[in-house]
């Protein structure tokens, strides 16, 4: 009914995605980029939400011309196909993801967007509307399992990952966390929104991995479905 | 010059000290207590700020039998000195480290703080002023350091956390991770404050090492020092 759901994140040793300014900042190195690229090249598709559009611009490509190679050649696109989350339809028509490599994208928006944006977004993705003021997380990754996404990794941002284990959506959680202390009580965690509030509301988790990787560790979890 | 400081927090895989109403959690388990019991007990000091203070009313004491005997036994107090750092001498005089077990107890007030609650507090604690409007922590730990304070631990909150590291101050980290997602934009974290804006300006850190326990990860860092 869903698709089976990879968040994946790089975190300061204080647990912090980046600064107060939410600029991009290196919090990893090497090893966890080229896992990053594998773990991207292996699903049927990326999501990420409309505040890491607007701060980052990232293009979600795969990066390694190997990988690129081995999703062309087992029949898929050389990307996963490229999704944000964006409620209000304010995606720029310049992003990254839009332009960059070939691949489907989509844009998933709520009944609140303006029509002329979904328009113009037209011409670059494909919209599905799920929600009346905010995109229903639950409705959309139904109607994109039904397109035929069975893997979709996620990539951020806070909010996003938020209301994802909000709506018991995730199934498995990586944390590469550096070596770093970043600081700062505005700053951009994991998993940001309104949060919970009891200790039985908490979603539970199970380590499944640890190792070291880069100058930092590598956390894997799965995540006790309710 | 300084004590040699260790931090030691408990967060939730998002990287959460509570929740956004600041209650205390139960974040780690049995295991992770009993190590917090015997690092407290190896310290000379254990230290935290107001704001800990008025949201969980900490006693701070050493709760295992052994461990307490075992500090009798070599001349130490039953307890570690238990320090507050407190600003404006907000600390109630009911507060649990001010009555609970024998010890020291210092708190940490800046010349901001209002002479009347200095002299209130006197009766429980020993008073040091160091800082202007809010306590200056190099001065402080220069003082307590001059008192025969070889050895700190730091309890929390993440203001304080923050204000150590921005001042250079700390030297080990431990963050037991546990199994359970908080969420919370507004929700505590290890390090809050100001935070760092530029990367070079980051806290670096060096894996000591990485370990399970109960159901979560104990990651111990060092600090490298400017």
């Amino acid at each position: 009914m869903f698709p089976y759901v990879t968040v994946n994140l790089a975190m300061s040793a204080d647990g912090k995605l980046s600064t107060i300014e939410r600029k991009q900042v290196k919090i990893s190195g090497q090893d966890d980029f080229r896992r990053v690229d594998i773990l991207k090249a292996e699903n049927d598709a990326i999501m990420v939400g409309i505040g890491t559009v607007l701060a980052d611009d990232p293009s979600l490509t795969v990066k390694s011309p190997e990988l690129k190679e081995k999703r062309l050649s087992s029949g898929r696109d050389e990307n996963p196909v490229r999704i944000i989350v964006d409620s209000k339809a304010r995606t720029p028509c310049s992003a990254e993801i839009l332009h960059k490599g070939p691949g489907r994208r989509i844009i998933a928006v709520s009944k609140s967007a303006d029509p002329k944006k979904i328009d113009e977004l037209g011409k670059y993705a494909e919209i599905v509307q799920a929600g009346d003021e905010r995109v229903d997380l639950r409705i959309f990754l139904a109607k994109i399992a039904e397109m035929g996404i069975e893997t979709l990794m996620v990539e951020g941002g806070g909010s996003l990952i938020w209301s994802l284990f909000e709506d018991d959506l995730v199934d498995e959680y990586y944390t590469c966390i550096g070596n770093v202390i970043i600081g700062g009580a505005s700053a951009p965690t994991p998993a940001d929104g309104t949060g919970f509030i009891r200790e039985n509301e908490f979603t539970k988790l199970e380590i499944a991995s640890m190792e070291k990787i880069d100058s930092g560790v590598l956390l894997k979890w799965k995540i006790i479905k309710n």
